[in-house]
């Protein structure tokens, strides 16, 4: 596979000898480099790869920096403005999608000003987005070792649930447990919720105390090399109703249909379907999310499993498999995995187990 | 005072009937109505202030955001062309400092198109900023709170500096002390560094273990209801050399130096001077940042002790004053509190004592 760079240039480039493409946001930068800093800019011409970086990170982006020449600045508009005029580049695409309106005004202004042709539309961030959702196996093995402090934890926070234990107290020791396996952060604030409380897909852990016969719906990641992981488990505390279990099993059928149905030319809104269909079915409108996102730098990436998203899955893409049911002001279950697509079907990076456990 | 809509009115819209500023930012929207929410838009007219929210937030920003009437939504800039065309609006100020180029466009488009001059220049992001570089009563007690919990957990770790312990678990700890003393979140990573990792201002707490004779120096913060602390203190471990003692103590005099000079109506870069002129008397060069910074909802803000910033020091500015000597390969010493301007002077929120800890 060529490298990322060669890969954007082949895209973009290719065909327009004076065209350069301007990579600003961190990510994009870090994606394209490998190289993590949080201000700079990357610019890939058809001769050339560029990356400006200024005084605090130039020795180490000139050792650990791919794909790229490393060149100092200290005013960054005016070195870019050196850059293009040295390397004759007549066309200058720019991302839109989170670059800040007074920095793509001022790239449009100083460009402009020495006769260079500023393209502000969506066709670089898309270019990216497209690259990015595709996963290499180098990044696969980075978001496994995120998933690994993942499921390490779930394993020991299920020793924790104590009657009168907080959904605060959890959610701290979630995040500490992840630390102290390696994680470099935590991929999102954990959602620890109990009884009443996991009805809300997104609830905010607070003061409530763990009571047999709460369901309790922990959504975690851990951030390592720069990748998320994300995960979602909900266990019964002390005992589960049938009503509960036959609940749980609904999300559990509707979550393994899609690892089921999953593989690459499917269309991601048909994979949200085939979890709705299931739910639906029995609980009408209780299923009140999308089905899933990509997950990569960024928490929430391309493409996603929802009613809206016409892609078609790629060998390479991971994208999470979160089906949930809410019963408002009762309870609710969602089981989360992050599913890579493979030639044959998909293959679930998340390791831990998912039938009902009862504490 | 008046509640800060109405003051942003009387700045921007004032003589201006059919002119609206439309807040997109979340700490803007935050600072203008008190209600954290990840998406959504505050326009304010002469007239009223409508906060419009998606159904995730809408009913707990009904019941908590202030000065202005809340409006669901779930097409953002569709809802606003109706909003503006019901109020009568002819013109629409936005920010440019941190909206993405795609979001600014689209907005410009679409209120173009029903015949709104839009504004797209810094005078939006200007006034935000001289708004919020002034705290009022409340958010300072909000930053004393955070700062509270920064105290109580230097005085906790003091007691875990103990030999061959690593950065990273003291990091860790400091994290999660401070998580459960309270705080929502750390207001950034802290920096840990022992002994030669503390002539690197900005190091990454790695392996390196505790020796006697190490400086240790920490700069942490808390976040507490949005707003963060920032402190910086640097001990010893075991002993200090003569050396490190007469370092040590001449970033303490330019600190006290800062404590003395800072009130109302002094220019920032001289307070950066004041500090630096000490230090380069004895140790020139050796001092390679800017003096200090605003804190916030933001951990840097405006205004800074920087050589660059004229910005005349008034009442209720929250500034650092953080000098540091780094000697390469050898040691580095940064003491830094949070100041209030005040009346007669300043006044430091740090509670943690400064003079030279032998631990």
């Amino acid at each position: 596979m060529k490298n990322p760079v060669e890969r954007l240039r082949d895209a973009l480039l290719a065909g327009h000898p004076e065209r350069a493409a301007l990579v600003y946001t961190p990510h994009n930068r870090r994606y394209l480099t490998e190289f993590p800093s949080s201000d700079g800019a990357l610019l890939v011409t058809n001769e050339g790869s560029y990356l400006l970086q200024d005084s605090r990170y130039v020795e180490a982006a000139g050792a650990e920096a791919k794909y790229c020449e490393v060149l100092p600045f200290t005013a960054l508009t005016e070195s870019l403005v050196e850059l293009i005029k040295k390397s004759g580049v007549k066309e200058v695409l720019l991302e839109v999608g989170k670059l800040a309106y007074s920095v793509a005004d001022k790239f449009r202004r100083e460009f402009e000003a020495v006769g260079v042709n500023v393209v502000l539309d969506t066709t670089l961030d898309n270019q990216l987005i497209a690259m990015r959702q595709i996963k290499s196996p180098e990044e696969i093995k980075k978001m496994e070792d995120a998933q690994a402090i993942t499921d390490a934890t779930f394993t020991h926070i299920l020793g924790m649930l104590k009657e009168g234990v907080t959904e605060r107290e959890i959610a701290i020791e979630i995040e500490f447990h992840m630390r102290k396996l390696g994680a470099e952060c935590n991929a999102f604030d954990p959602i620890v919720v109990f009884g009443p409380n996991s009805s809300k897909p997104h609830g905010v852990p607070g003061d409530r105390k763990l009571q047999p016969g709460d369901f309790v719906t922990m959504d975690t990641g851990a951030r390592k090399a720069g990748y998320n992981s994300d995960m979602t488990r909900t266990v019964a505390y002390g005992y589960a109703t049938d009503d509960m279990k036959k609940l749980y099993n609904k999300v559990l059928e509707a979550h393994m249909a899609v690892i089921d149905a999953c593989k690459p030319g499917v269309k991601c809104c048909d994979m949200d379907k085939v979890a709705r269909d299931i739910i639906d079915a029995e609980y009408p409108g209780l299923f009140g999310h999308g089905l899933g996102h990509g997950v990569g730098f960024e928490i929430h990436e391309w493409p996603r499993f929802s009613r809206l998203d016409e892609t078609l899955t790629e060998v390479g893409m991971v994208i999470t498999d979160e089906p949930g049911i809410y019963v408002p002001g009762k309870y609710g279950v969602r089981i989360e995995d992050m599913l890579l697509i493979t030639e044959d079907g998909c293959r679930t990076l998340t390791g831990s187990p998912k039938e009902l456990i009862i504490v």
